[in-house]
C-alpha cells in the first residue's frame, strides 16, 4: 500500500456499509490529495477521477424471501444497508463491486445471537427451513468467506453476525489463558485483557473489525514474524456448534491424544460449525524491546539474511524484509529494507537483537541506525516508537486501498508461503504473471514484496499490485491479475494462501492444492456434522449430495 | 526409572523378540546386582526373584490363519518368533506378559514391504480378505497400540512391519528438510543426516527402537522441553497410504488453507493410513550450550520456577523438573532438580541460561553449580557432558525396566498435560489414586513425577510407579493402578496421554476426554478412508458398521 504518514484512526465511529472500517476514518481533504499525488508520480496519466457509491436504494435490493420464527425477531434485521453491509467481505472486488452498485448477493436476514442457545435456535430454524447460513465475524475477509453467493436453491440466506457474542467469560492469570466469545471485535478483546495485564498480541491488518472467532475460522497471521505466527497457536481449546450439536474441546497445552479436535475446525470457515468461544493462550505485555532498520543494496542478499535469522532461532517478534519496489514505496528507500524487532514481558532483548543485526552485517546488511533498546516501555505496544507509527500506518492502509479503489486504481495484496529452496522461483513466477496478466488487461502497475512471516523452512510473502485499471472493469481486470498470479502460486509448489484463508475466491485453486481424498473426508466430516448443508454453502467443499439441491458448474466462482 | 550409572549400549544387537531393545545389552551381572540391592534399600522384603522369559514354543502359538499372494511372499515372515515379537509393544505389561507366556494376540503373518507399491498390494489383498492390518514400525508403542487385538471376526491379521523402509530419500539443505521413508529407525536416520551436517534433534527415550512413521502417527513427544516438543511441529507434509488410495500434502513451512491436511494423519496411530513418508524439518547440528541443575528445598517453589521460565520466552531445550521422590532415584538429591539446557547452532546462548538462573533464583533455586558453557562441542551432542551421562541413562532405563519387572516389580510411567492453574490438583489426584490403588491391590511403592515437556500453559508431567508386585499378578496390579490414576487424570481435566498415544489401553479415557461429535467425524473419515476397516481395528474409533462383523463389549480393551 501506497504510505502517506500515520493518519487518524477514530473508535467507536460509524461503520462503512461498502467499505472498510468507520465513515469518519475515510480518506479525504489533504490526505487523499497527497496520496493522489504520489500514484501520479508513481504511474503518470492515470485516471484519479474519485468515483462515489451509489446510494443503497441502488441496489435494487428486494424483500426478504424468509421470516425467521417469532422467537428469534429480536435478533433479526432486514433493513437493506444492515443487509448490503452483510453482502459482501472486504476484498477489492468487494469494495470496488458496491461503488460501481453490484453486490448481487445480499442475505435476506442478518441474525445477530446473544448467546449459544440462541446460535443453535438459528441453526435448528435454517436446516429445518431450507435457508443457509453465513457466519460472519467483522466481514473483513478478502477472498469471498462471508458473502452468500451459495448457489443451491436455498430458500433463503442469513448472516448470521456473531459480534454480540463479544465478552471475555475467564480469565486464567496463572496459565495466562482467557475464556473469549467469538464475537469480541480485536480493541474489544484487548481492552477486557488489559486490566488483567495480559494480551493475546494478535494484530492482524484488520485488528479493528475483525474476530476472535473470524481469526479461528480463518487460520488468520498474527502479529509474530516467527514462532506463533497463526492463530491456531494461540488456541487452548474450542466450542463450536454444529447442526448436530456442540463440540468442546478440553483445555490443554498440548496433547498427543489422537488427531487434534481443533485443528479440524482452525479454518473451517463457517463450513463446519459456529465457533462461540475459545480458551485462547494469553500473555504479559511486553516490556523491553529492540530493533533496527537494515538496508540491502542487493534484495538477494536481504533474502539469505532473513532465511538465516529463520534459521538461527532468535525468533524476532517482527522480520519484516520489503523488496526494492515495496520498499521504495513504503519506506522511501531506493533499496531493499529489513524492519527487526525484539519483544519481551521477561528480559532484555539486547543480546537477541545484536546478534540479529550481526547475522545481517554479514549477509551484506547496513543497519541504517544504531540499535532502538527500549526497557520498561510501559503498556503500549511501542509507545511512541517507530514501530507504532508503522502500526498506525498499517491499520490506515485499508482506508488508502479504499480511496485508491475509488479512483480507478486496481490495489491488492495476496499473500502465500513456500520453502526457501523454491522462493526465487515463486517470486519470479508470480512476477511474471501478473506483469503479463496486467499487459493483457491493458493497465500499468507494479508488483511489490514483503515477507510477513517467516518460519525455518520457508517465508510467508505477502505481494501488492498497484496498477492504474479501467474505472468500470478494473474488477475483471484484478480478476484476470488474480487467477494469473494464483495459477503462477500453485505451478511454483507454494500455498494459495498464508492467512487468508480459502473462501470462494480461492477455492479452485485450494481444489488443485488439496489432497483429493482429503477433501473426501473433509466431505465426510461436513455430511456428519452438517448434514443438511446449511453452513457457508460453497466453503471449503460442495454441499453434500444431499443437502439444497444441484449447483451450476462455477457458480461458486 | 531406578537409575544405575550409564550403562553399556551396544549398536546393531539381536532385537529381543519378549523384551525392549538388544538382547546384547540385557541387565546382567553387576550392574543387576546394583539394581537389585537398590530397589531391596527403597522397598525392603520385596521378592526379587528373576524370572525368565518362556521359549517361543511354550506359547502354543498356531499356524497361521492366512497365506499372503504368491506376489507377496518374499516379504512374508510367518516364523513364531517374528509373529510373536510382532504380537505386543513395550508396554510394562507386555513385557510381563511375555515373562508369563501370556502374549494372547498374535499375527498370522509379517509382512515387510519395501516400497509404497507394495504396500498397496498388502492393503488391496487384506481388504479383500478380510484381514486386518496393524502398521508397525519400531514396535515400542506403550498403550497397546501395535498388537493385533483386533476384535471383529476377521480371517486373520497382517503386522506391516515397515523397518525396511528406511531410507532419507532427498536432502533440501536450504530449508532444511529431508524427505524420510516412514520406517526409518533414530539411529539410521540421524547416520544419513550427518553428512549433510543436518539433524531432525528428536530423542525420545525409545529413539534407538522406534521408527520416524511411528513417531508420526503416535504424535510423540522428542527431544525439546519447550518449542517444537511434539514431532507434529517437525512435519512439513506427509504421504499417506489409504485403502482408498493415497494421501499427499504440499510442502509447505505453514498454510492457511483449510483445516490441515497433515493434522489428521497426525496421531492417526494406523487407523486411517499408512504413513509411508515425510518431509521433515532439521536442524543445523548444535554448536553451543549452556546448562546447570538448580535446587529447590520446596518442590512448589521449582513447580513456580519452572512456569515463569516456561512463560519467559526463553525457549530452553531441557527443562526438567524432578519432585523430590525422583530427584532421590534419579539424581540422589534429597530435594527436588531442575535440569535446564539450552542449545544453539547459531550463536552462544549464555545470555538466555543466565536470565533463567536468575528466574531460578528469584523463586528459591539454588544453582547446583556454576553455569556450564560449551562453545564449538563439536558434533555428537552433549560430547562428554551431564547431559550425556544423562543421555545414556535414558536410554537404559527400559532395559532396567525390564529387569525389574522380571524380579516381580512393577515398574512403569504414563504422562500427560494441564494447564497450571490445574496441575496441583492433578498432581494430588493422580498421587491420591495410585496409593489407594497400591493399597487395593496389596502392594508397596512409590510415584515419581518429573517434567518431561512445557508450554508457557501448563506442564506435561511424568509420572512413574515403582512397587513391589506379587509375581504372576503383577499385570493385573499395575492395570487396577492404571485404570485408577486414568481416572483421576480425566476428572482432573488432564489429558490421558501427552506423547504416548492412546492404543487400545487408553480408549475408555479418550473416548471420555474427546468429543463425541468428534468421535463421529473420525468415522466418518474412517469410513471414507478405509471402507473396511482394516486398518488397526480398535484403534480411535470402533470399526463402521459395513466392517468385519460386530466386536464383543469390552474386547479391545
Amino acid at each position: 500500500m501506497v504510505q502517506i504518514g500515520g493518519g487518524r484512526i477514530v473508535r467507536g465511529g460509524t461503520r462503512s456499509w461498502w467499505g472498510w472500517g468507520n465513515v469518519e476514518d475515510a480518506v479525504t481533504g489533504a490526505e487523499r490529495d497527497a496520496l493522489t499525488r504520489r500514484v501520479a508520480q508513481l504511474l503518470p496519466g492515470a485516471d484519479l477521477t474519485v468515483h462515489r457509491p451509489p446510494p443503497v436504494e441502488a441496489f435494487g435490493v428486494g424483500a426478504s424471501r424468509v421470516r425467521a420464527p417469532r422467537a428469534l425477531a429480536p435478533l433479526v434485521s432486514d433493513g437493506v444497508r444492515d443487509r448490503l453491509a452483510h453482502s459482501h467481505g472486504q476484498a477489492f472486488r468487494d469494495v470496488v463491486g458496491a461503488l460501481l452498485g453490484r453486490l448481487p448477493h445480499v442475505p435476506d436476514l442478518v441474525v445477530r445471537p446473544t448467546s449459544e442457545a440462541e446460535v443453535v435456535q438459528v441453526l435448528d430454524w435454517c436446516a429445518g427451513a431450507r435457508v443457509a447460513v453465513v457466519p460472519f465475524g467483522g466481514g473483513s475477509s478478502v477472498v469471498g468467506g462471508v458473502e452468500p453467493r451459495v448457489g443451491g436453491d436455498w430458500r433463503g440466506t442469513v448472516s448470521l453476525d456473531l459480534t454480540a457474542m463479544n465478552r471475555v467469560l475467564d480469565v486464567d492469570r496463572t496459565s495466562r489463558a482467557a475464556l473469549v466469545q467469538a464475537g469480541v471485535l480485536g480493541p474489544g478483546l484487548e481492552g477486557q485483557l488489559r486490566p488483567h495485564g495480559l494480551t493475546l498480541r494478535f494484530f492482524p491488518q484488520s485488528f479493528e473489525f475483525s474476530t476472535l472467532g473470524g481469526w479461528l475460522a480463518t487460520r488468520a497471521g498474527g502479529h509474530f514474524a516467527t514462532g506463533p505466527t497463526h492463530v491456531d497457536d494461540l488456541t487452548e481449546s474450542l466450542r463450536v456448534v454444529t447442526p448436530s450439536g456442540a463440540v468442546e474441546s478440553r483445555r490443554l497445552p498440548a496433547s498427543g491424544a489422537g488427531p487434534s479436535p481443533d485443528r479440524l475446525f482452525l479454518g473451517s470457515e463457517g463450513a463446519l460449525g459456529v465457533i462461540t468461544q475459545a480458551w485462547v493462550r494469553l500473555q504479559d505485555r511486553p516490556r523491553h524491546r529492540a530493533g533496527a532498520s537494515v538496508g540491502f543494496a542487493r534484495y538477494e542478499d536481504g533474502v539469505e539474511a532473513v532465511r538465516a535469522l529463520a534459521q538461527s532461532g532468535l525468533n524476532p517478534a517482527n522480520c519484516r524484509l520489503l523488496d526494492p519496489m515495496e520498499a521504495l514505496l513504503n519506506a522511501g528507500s531506493p533499496t531493499s529494507v529489513l524492519v527487526l524487532g525484539f519483544e519481551s514481558a521477561d528480559h532484555p532483548v539486547t543480546a537477541w537483537a545484536e546478534r540479529a543485526l550481526e547475522i545481517c552485517r554479514d549477509h551484506g546488511g547496513t543497519p541504517a541506525e544504531p540499535l532502538r533498546v527500549a526497557d520498561d516501555a510501559g503498556e503500549r505496544p511501542g509507545g511512541g516508537t517507530a514501530a507504532d507509527t508503522w502500526r498506525s500506518s498499517f491499520l490506515r492502509m485499508p482506508y488508502q486501498r479504499d480511496a485508491l479503489a475509488a479512483q480507478g486504481m486496481i490495489v491488492e495484496t495476496f499473500e502465500t508461503a513456500c520453502t526457501w529452496d523454491r522462493f526465487d522461483a515463486v517470486r519470479a513466477a508470480v512476477d511474471d504473471a501478473a506483469r503479463d496478466a496486467m499487459r493483457r488487461a491493458g493497465v500499468t502497475g507494479v508488483v511489490t514484496c514483503r515477507f510477513t512471516h517467516l518460519y525455518p523452512d520457508g517465508p510467508a510473502p505477502y505481494f501488492g499490485v498497484y496498477a492504474a485499471g479501467t474505472w468500470g472493469r478494473t474488477v475483471e481486470q484484478w480478476d484476470e491479475i488474480k487467477a494469473a498470479v494464483s495459477d503462477a502460486l500453485i505451478g511454483a509448489g507454494a500455498t494459495v494462501t498464508h492467512h487468508h484463508a480459502v473462501g470462494r475466491d480461492h477455492r479452485p485453486w485450494y481444489d488443485r492444492q488439496r489432497p483429493e481424498l482429503f477433501a473426501a473426508a473433509l466431505r465426510a466430516v461436513k455430511g456428519t456434522l452438517d448434514p443438511a448443508g446449511i453452513l457457508n454453502p460453497g466453503v471449503l467443499v460442495d454441499a453434500p449430495p444431499d443437502a439444497a439441491g444441484p449447483e451450476p458448474a462455477g457458480e461458486y466462482r
